[in-house]
Formats: structure tokens, C-alpha cells, sequence
């Protein structure tokens, strides 16, 4: 066979090792988080029939989906009209009944309909796997991304929604990047929206409030005006676009303002019933009600989270929100959850821009044992079976080649220590031990290293 | 929309929170042993370029590739003439540039040729990720699996072997599973061909060997025949039917027998070093030279492992092999590697049979705390954030219902101890904990609890 020059497909990646060791240490710390809090791990298979993704992410999903080629005779019963006449799209939902998982939200709600005489609600779950997205691959955008999900559904409590607030607080505590958690409510949005009269323009309106630190107050009010909000409305908008003080009081003036809006006041209500719990349990995260944070408000009914790193400029690298009606289109309907996402991708950029990866994070093997060969070998041998009964992560250079070529590897694979029996070492029953980083050595029996050795 | 009964594709498998758990015990367990060992994490993209997957798996191999319809105008450039005119592969080889990975072995090879200039040879590397083959679903066979491959390129050194066989060691002596390695070397099954004057005929030999267990040794020299070894050469090939013995002597017999052959003899010599690194580093796993172990003769070229555990039936829950020339075909030849490959759905099968999952691989929240509301509500979450710090999982219900469905949440998620703080115990400063299996209720003050409770 020729000789081929390998590469992968665009917008996907190797992990090597260096990458995955820290891309772990994310995971391993949001995992054992979400698990201290009660959440449960589930996975869903890669590929979910097209019927289940398709008209669930709007038109430009669904040309986003990777679709599966159906095994074996895939052009049967396609006729040359069918090939001329129809659009890509009917083409492809006719070659092909799967594609990959566009998001963990969609293959999660088809779980909790498919399963649901076998799930105890209130069902906390959380999913890491990968996504796929045949999207144009640029910096930062790939077509196969690890998302990190974790969801209550079947509970309205505001309880659910601190938990997220703590689960956010701890897990970016534990990796040392200091965070800002701004909050919005969807239903105090509509309040805003129908309490000047235009309750179909809401999205128009928060998108304007949006640019308000952009383009400054007369922009914002040009550009309602230009979306078609009447002069009377938006002045009527002006004490929501000058609010300030701390979040109650925020809130205060806004249930004034919004008090003839029954879903306004609820959102008031709920978002009050968080804050009252996020002070009693004393969350230090720092949180901010911001009315112009707009995400998801497609879906979203209740709450709506996004967290930013404050040491290094980035988008957002968790959000999330609640959603009364996930698991209707499956024909479940009345099953209100709420959840977040952590955006592995950038808290990896955020961590690695301020250098906050530790050192058990940056290494794997603790000790290189050096290969004299013959005897000697198997002495190394021997006591690396020990050393790693307690624990410790170890290697013998499999090969007796020079000293230079096994210390070089050490160094390449940034390996702290290097234990070297040679022959005068194996004949007293000694080995000593070289710290890379200084090149200071120690010598050890057999016993007081393996009772007593500790990385230094 | 039209209400959907959702489904996921056959052979797929969601995997439950209780599964789950289960199953990242086991891998939890694996690639803690793995990095003990030295041995790195390397992830690679679910796709592939089909021209680095086509052609590696066999004719059968190509047809059970998964391929992903291309993006867009797919049927751009292709005329009725190549629609009318092309065999199915042909024509899905213009509509699909991408595949689903089939293995995790091409991939590593793909990845090792792709990045070798940035690679620390001998490179150890782990890899645990799905798979994806269009074969028939039957039980224990899906379309989408997790496969949990070990391997060690760029080095022949038989301590390889060894680390190898100490890793299945301490996987299984870990998870529980009492197991037997068989082991054998393609050189010496070579070796036992060339003597008896049918080098060619390998594979054929071994395929009657392996017969010997079930159909008797005359039925097996009768099939040696019909597969066109003359009476002779059969003759000539009983010494090797009727071996006995420990592995050193077995392999002394056979060392005499195939003498004049020198590949055989190179076998011999590996599996000689092989047992000599056991013994000296007191290996406990049962070992058995088995010649009739013949999985992968097509690319193994040295050593091949399989392990069977002994408990109970079902097929080899871990193999593999030494390859000569893995990435050969993208371009690097002359990389000798070693690797096992552990199969994640028989141990999980081995362990629910013999129910070897421990305690906490049975459940993840460990206190759960009755929510009363008000005042109680309140004080039970500041006790959860006292005990999640000291590392407790613990969840309170989200809603104040009634004692009883609060109960029965904790009996179906098999939480252990529920913790109660009703109005008097606030007034008090306790908290009642109750063990679910035997109803044992002990009482503590928020100190206490915080500082010593432990699951009893």
C-alpha cells in the first residue's frame, strides 16, 4: 500500500498526553463536585436516530448535524428523481437514520421520556461526553467538543438553583480561577417587555439593554426606537436601563416598576428566594443580577446563569438556566429543570493563560528507575514492584542503554525523580535518588524508600 | 410538533446512573494501574479520514465502518453515470471523506506517524474511548463500545511484557476477578511450522492445535491432514500435541523440537526472558503457556497474551499482543510495540455475576437530609456545606413533602443514611441521623456531626 502522510479531519483534535493530563484534572475535579451534591453520571450513545435531533436545534442545526451513511444497499428505493428533485437535506434524512449528538440537553430529555417509569425524580444528572457540529472550524470552534452538563429535572424549587450556584462556587474554587456569576431571569424580562406595552418584542429589548456598556444610554434608546419600541415605551424603560446599588436593591425597584406584571413579579419572587438562600448558607462567589444576560432565552423560563473568569479575558465559561418544558416535544410534558454547563475548552484556556494547573497536573510518572540491566535490572525491578504496591507512579527505562539517553527521557516526560541501583548501589543494598529539578541526590536502603520515600 | 416515542439506534446502549457508577469503577481502576505503571492518556478524534481507516480491518472490516455523509452539497460532482455505475463502497468512498473510528489501535498508529517528531519514544500510552462498527447487534455485541487499550512503541525490551503482565495483575487482583494468563509467541508457532516442513500453514496448524481440548488428539491429526499436512509432518508434530508439564519445561521440549529453526528459537528465547522477568519479580497471577492461543496471528509478530477468568464463564476478558510493524503502513516502519486491550463490558458482565462491586461502586449519595422547610430547610443546607467541605456527598430534597416520599426517595437511590432536622432538633442544635439498612437513628450536634461523623 502506498505510503500515506496521516492527518484528521478539520476542526477535531488529538489529545496527547500533556493535554489530556490536564484536560483530567478539570474533569476529575467537576466530576467528584457534582458528585458531593448528589448528581449522577449517565451517558447516551453518540449516535441518536435523526428523528430525536432533527427540528430541535432550528434550521441551522439541523444542517449542523452530522449524519451516519446507512449501512449496506443505502441507495435502495432512491429513485433518479428523488436524487434531482429533492433538496440536500430530504436527500440526506433518506441515506442516512442517525447522526451524532449535536448537545448532551436533547439525547437528555429522549432519556428522561424513554426512562421515565424507570427514573427517580427529582432525576440530578450530569453528562460529559462529546458533542459533534459540522460548523465552520475556526480559533476556539471545533466540530467534535467535550461538554460538561450537569441538570435537575422534576423539581421547581429554588433549592436546585443555589445547588448550581454552589456547584459553580466549588468547582472554580478547587482550580483557582476566580469567577463573577452574573444571574437574570427570564420571567422579570417579559415583565419588563409587557409592562411597556410590548410583550412580543422581549428578545428585541434585552438584546438593546445588551449593548448598553458598548454604545452608551442614547444609542440604546436610538436603537429601541429603531426596533420599533415607541418613544413612550422606552421612556418608560429608562429607570431599568439606570439601575444600580447591590442586587436587592436592584430587585426592589424592579418589582416597583414591573408590579403590574404578574410573570415579572414571580421572576422578582424567585429570584429573591435565591438570593435569601445564596446569603443564608454564606455563597462567597461573587453574584450579580444582570438584566441584559440574554442566553438561551429561546428555552430558558426561569433563571439564567453565566459565569466569567475575572483574571483573563475570555467569553463566558459556564452557563445555564432553568426550562419548564424540556421533555415536552417527546411528549412529556410539566417537567421543569434547571441546569448549567461548564465550558471545558475555555476554563483549560483560562487555567493554562494564568499558569493554575498544580504539578500533579503536569506529570504523571514520580520516579524513573535507571536500566544498568543484568542484576542490577532486576533489583530495580523488584523494588518498583514495591513502590508502586504503595502507590507511587513508577517506571524502569526498559531498555540498559547510556545513562545520557535514560536521563534525557526523564527530562522529555518531566519526570521529578530518577532512582538509580547500579552495580556498587545493588551490592549494598542502596539506591539512591536524584531530584531533576536541583539535581540533589539521596541515598535510601531498600526499606527507607520503600517505607519512607516522599516526593520533596 | 407531533408527539415522538423516542428510541436510540439498535446496538447502542444508554448507560443508566447505576451503571455508570459501576462502570467507572472499573475504569476508575484501570487507568490507575495504567499510571502507576508510567503509562500516559492520549485521546483521539471519534473521526477519522476514511483513507486512514479503509483497508486496515479487511474487506469485511471496510464494509462495517461507520461513514459520515459529507456536509453540504454532497451529491455535488457525482453523475447518474457514478450513481448507476459504482458498487455501494464506491459511491459511499464520494459521498463520505469521514469515519467513526473502528478501533483504537489504527488511530494510535495514525497518531504516533502523524506527531513522531514531538514524541518521547518508548512512548506508553493509554486510550480509553468508544468504538463504532456497523456489525449485526446481538447480545454482547454492539454498534458503539468502549474499548481500553494499553500500549508501550519504540521499544523490543521484554520488560515490556512484564509490565504488561503485572498490570493485568493488579487490575484484576483490584477489581476482584480471580484470572489465569494464557500466553504465547507467534515465533514459536512459526517455529513449529517451519520444523515440521509447512511454514505456510501456520495459521493452519495452530486453528487444528486449538482443537485438541475438545475434538482429541486423533481428530485433530486427522484434520491436520485433510488441511494438507502430510502423515509425516503430523508425525513429526506430536511431541508438540502431547506437551506437559510447567511452562519451563514445555518450553524446553520445544526448544529441542524446533532446534533448526531460528525464528522458532527467537521465540523461545523471548518467552524464556518473559518468565525469567515473573519469577524474578514474584508475579502471583497463574500463567500458562498455551500454543493454541492464535488470536491475532495476522499482525501479532512476538508475544500474545489472553487472560479467562476463572469464576466464571465467559469469553477472554482482556488480550493482546507484540506487533513488529504497526505503523508500517502510514509511512514509519520498523516501531515494535506491545499492548493489551481490556474489554470493559465481559469484566462488568464478570463482576455483576460474581457480584464483586464494592459498597461505594454501588451508590454516590451518602446522607441525604430531609428537607421540613422554613427555619429547618435553612439550617439543614448550612450543615451540607459544613459536611460537602469535609468531602461528604450529600443532597437535601428539594422540596418540604411529606416525610414519607422524601423516605422513598432515599430507599429507590439506595442512600444509606438520611439526616433529619425537624423543629425540635433546630431548637436543640441536632441532628438525628438514621441508617437506612436497619433503622438505627443516632443524634449529634452540628459539631459533632461535622466533625466525626463516619459511615458505619
Amino acid at each position: 500500500m502506498a505510503k500515506q502522510h496521516p492527518s484528521i479531519p478539520k476542526g477535531t483534535r488529538d489529545f496527547s498526553p500533556e493535554i489530556m493530563i490536564r484536560r483530567n484534572y478539570i474533569f476529575d475535579t467537576i466530576r467528584s463536585v457534582f458528585g458531593k451534591y448528589g448528581f449522577l453520571p449517565l451517558e447516551t450513545p453518540s449516535m441518536e436516530n435523526l428523528s430525536t435531533l432533527m427540528g430541535k436545534y432550528g434550521e441551522e442545526g439541523d444542517k449542523l448535524l452530522f449524519k451516519i451513511l446507512n449501512s449496506g444497499d443505502f441507495m435502495g428505493g432512491i429513485t433518479d428523481d428523488d436524487i434531482h428533485n429533492s433538496t440536500s437535506g430530504a436527500l440526506a434524512a433518506r441515506l442516512c437514520e442517525k447522526g451524532l449528538r449535536y448537545d448532551l440537553t436533547v439525547p437528555f430529555a429522549r432519556y428522561v421520556v424513554q426512562h421515565q417509569s424507570e427514573i427517580t425524580f427529582p432525576f440530578k444528572r450530569y453528562q460529559i461526553q462529546p458533542v459533534w457540529r459540522a460548523d465552520r472550524p475556526q480559533k476556539g470552534r471545533y466540530r467534535e467538543f467535550y461538554q460538561c452538563d450537569v441538570d435537575v429535572i422534576g423539581s421547581t424549587s429554588m433549592i436546585n438553583e443555589l445547588e448550581l450556584i454552589q456547584i459553580v462556587e466549588t468547582v472554580f474554587d478547587h482550580l483557582g480561577i476566580r469567577t463573577l456569576l452574573k444571574i437574570n431571569n427570564r420571567k422579570i424580562l417579559y415583565g419588563i417587555a409587557e409592562t411597556i406595552g410590548y410583550a412580543d418584542k422581549m428578545i428585541d429589548i434585552t438584546v438593546a439593554i445588551d449593548k448598553l456598556d458598548k454604545i452608551g444610554l442614547d444609542a440604546v434608546n436610538a436603537e429601541l426606537q429603531e426596533r420599533g419600541i415607541s418613544a413612550e415605551a422606552v421612556e418608560m424603560l429608562q429607570p431599568i436601563l439606570s439601575l444600580e446599588g447591590t442586587n436587592r436593591e436592584k430587585l426592589e425597584r424592579i418589582a416597583q416598576i414591573i408590579s403590574g406584571s404578574e410573570t415579572g413579579l414571580k421572576g422578582v419572587e424567585e429570584m429573591s428566594r435565591v438570593l435569601d438562600y445564596v446569603e443564608s448558607v454564606g455563597v462567597k462567589l461573587p453574584i450579580e443580577l444582570d438584566l441584559s444576560l440574554a442566553r438561551g432565552l429561546n428555552y430558558y423560563t426561569g433563571a439564567i446563569f453565566e459565569v466569567k473568569a475575572l483574571d483573563f479575558q475570555i467569553g463566558s465559561i459556564c452557563g445555564g438556566g432553568r426550562y419548564d418544558d424540556l421533555t415536552g416535544i417527546f411528549g412529556l410534558p410539566g417537567m421543569s429543570g434547571v441546569g448549567i454547563s461548564f465550558g471545558a475548552d475555555r476554563i483549560y484556556d483560562v487555567m493554562s493563560g494564568l499558569d493554575l494547573f498544580p504539578m500533579n497536573a503536569q506529570t504523571s510518572t514520580q520516579l524513573l528507575f535507571v536500566n544498568f540491566g543484568g542484576l542490577e535490572e532486576l533489583e530495580s525491578l523488584k523494588v518498583i514492584r514495591m513502590m508502586r504496591e504503595r502507590g507511587f507512579m513508577c517506571e524502569i527505562y526498559p531498555e540498559a542503554v547510556k545513562m545520557k539517553k535514560q536521563m534525557d527521557y526523564a527530562n522529555r516526560r518531566s519526570i521529578p525523580y530518577v532512582a538509580i541501583i547500579g552495580e556498587s548501589e545493588r551490592v549494598e543494598g542502596k539506591i539512591v535518588v536524584k531530584r531533576m529539578a536541583d539535581g540533589e541526590q539521596k541515598s535510601y536502603t531498600v526499606s527507607e524508600l520503600v517505607d519512607e520515600f516522599k516526593l520533596y
